[in-house]
């Protein structure tokens, strides 16, 4: 054991006070792991624009103050009572999608949307319903069940995965959402090879999805965007065509429009990586008729709203979502962590800026820049 | 041959001369089929919705004047040059929804939507793109490839199925459309057999859909309308529950809130039988997260939109429709009918009302009455 087991730690994490504020670094005392759960030294995060959208103020369901971050990578410190699958020294992933093999939902075969911690983890509290964070002498609410932007973070047994501890976790780290979560979308779907994909996007989700086609041997995969410098990046990752919908030929009609008249029909699979509705819609009346498939994996702003007239669905096509890539985290991740390291998945390539947790909000800044793919904060430098 | 072979035959048929106009029974000549058609001498109809939207003037693709109609049954008079699946003397289905075998849909193994005669037949001509149907001098539009309101009508190889001649035509004819539309819908989806499965609308498709889920063995079938007249109906077709989605009890909120919450988060199938884009939404709320999927059989009205929070989607409910149920006309209705005929798909129970030709029109008010189910029209009577 670690001599910091036991104990509460003192560390340095970045808070958000109330919505709409920036983050502050400051100290942060972290309690030692109750029952079931293993306490993260957090050594890398990437930053995601859900972490954004909640500090906005956007996300009705935020709650602070709060310490955000949920694409980590870090060593376990010390684990709770009746832990046996981590240990103290292990390289890990926290998992904002959980996996408990137990619910309902983790032995139905049929998802990775698993139960065990969902109410609590939406709440900002630990299952146990209180919190592990304190700092000026206040509760800080947990999120996404990770808070990646601490140095230490306390997260469930059934949210964090042990992974080859040769993976370099400054990398690794962004398998704990965008990546995966594109990867799997178009992965673990049954009939990609051969077929035709567009992808709607060139951010994180875009290229991951772009990636994982070219992967499962998508014969066509056409690649979207509205920003021009993406074309390059889209190529990189496997797209063999890019459209900058935002410079469409004249006379070529709506994105899919010109999207059916260039592949003889539509697209046999369509994904979203852009969390636009009006891209969501476009995205699935994109698709072939009779056998067309338009998956959404971007997260749209609260209250909107996707629709198209239901004829698009009756002539054939299926409008699906994907979390977390339908990837279970605990029995999967550590398989796309080892295709990485065996070179048959992109990982490094999308990191484009680094930061150190003292300037953690430059990161945020980063986000908002056509050139930036994912900012990875190290955090052990404030 | 028929001693009418060759020649243009005159008969009776329910003309709907201007959008809104009642059926008008009058004499109208009948050509002899070209190369690739065959004629069909029509003895019995039903009546389907979707004959009253185009006539009621709602459909934008509606042409007139027409002759409506497709759920059709007869025999075949003649055929043209070069048809060989059909002879005359057969007992035949006319089928709107063609099958050519060739075609790219046909081919890809993956859909029953054929593309061979798609965009005449949307046109309301026979392929080479002129009509077989005049009266009073004047062209007289087909309707949906089958124009199953006249005594004789001219369809496309494509367009038309023998089925086993001890099948009554008085009966089977409904297997043209709605009763092969709801059965296929359910039958042909993976995954039913000890599925809970919740139905929209208890008409014709939303009892079809019963009787297959019962079929195919779905452990719960909860049948929703909101003519409580309809709980016997849904009963005798296999449903294990109904509900009066117009009298909830008090405070269960909206019907997909209740069905989440009596079954235990959601159902695994669901079907929208009604063409009301409301209910549509609400049968894909009432998926079960993570694995819920609903199916889109009704017809909406012109420029109806279903939409939905993306969420709904993104944890894993999907959302698809079916044309026809999926089913290959020329392959697979025989079959059907042989089903029928074994005792396996019930048939006769769908039939409320019979009407003559002569009182088409009485047959369409039959349609509006909460206790009508079909109404079969025996063409032979004027």
């Amino acid at each position: 054991m670690s001599d910091t087991a036991g104990k509460v730690i003192k560390c340095k994490a970045g808070i958000v006070w109330a919505a709409k504020d920036p983050l502050t670094v400051e100290d942060v005392e972290v309690d030692p792991p109750k029952a079931g759960e293993v306490r993260i030294h957090i050594l890398h995060t990437g930053i995601c624009h859900t972490d954004e959208y909640t500090r906005s103020g956007k996300d009705p369901e935020g709650t602070f103050p709060v310490i955000l971050g949920h694409e980590g990578g870090g060593i376990v410190e010390s684990v709770g009572e009746g832990v046996t699958d981590v240990q103290p020294g292990d390289s890990v992933i926290p998992l904002y999608t959980a996996e408990c093999k137990k619910c309902k939902f983790c032995t139905s075969g049929k998802t990775n949307l698993c139960s065990s911690v969902r109410s609590t983890q939406g709440r900002g509290v630990m299952p146990d319903g209180t919190v592990r964070f304190h700092s000026r002498g206040k509760d800080i609410f947990h999120f996404m069940g990770v808070s990646s932007f601490s140095q230490y973070t306390v997260v469930s047994q059934y949210s964090v995965v042990k992974v080859n501890h040769k993976a370099p976790l400054e990398k690794v780290c962004l398998l704990g959402c965008g990546i995966t979560t594109a990867w799997g979308a178009v992965t673990k779907l049954p009939g990609v090879a051969n077929s035709s994909v567009a992808v709607f996007g060139c951010g994180c989700i875009g290229l991951g999805v772009i990636n994982g086609a070219r992967h499962v041997g998508a014969s066509r995969i056409i690649a979207i965007d509205t920003n021009p410098a993406k074309e390059a990046w889209a190529f990189k990752f496997g797209a063999t065509e890019f459209i900058n919908s935002a410079a469409l030929p004249p006379g070529v009609g709506s994105i899919q429009e010109h999207l059916i008249a260039i592949t003889d029909g539509g697209l046999d699979f369509t994904f979203d990586g852009t969390g636009n509705v009006s891209v969501m819609r476009a995205a699935l009346e994109a698709c072939h008729k009779g056998w067309g498939m338009s998956t959404i994996i971007g997260v749209a702003p609260a209250g909107a709203e996707i629709s198209t007239r239901p004829f698009q669905l009756v002539t054939g096509r299926t409008w699906r979502g994907s979390a977390f890539g339908g990837v279970k985290g605990r029995t999967e991740l550590p398989g796309l962590v080892e295709d990485y390291l065996a070179g048959k998945m992109k990982v490094d390539e999308y990191v484009t800026h680094n930061r150190t947790l003292g300037d953690i909000n430059e990161g945020f800044h980063d986000m908002h820049a056509g050139n930036c793919i994912r900012c990875v904060v190290d955090m052990s430098f404030v």
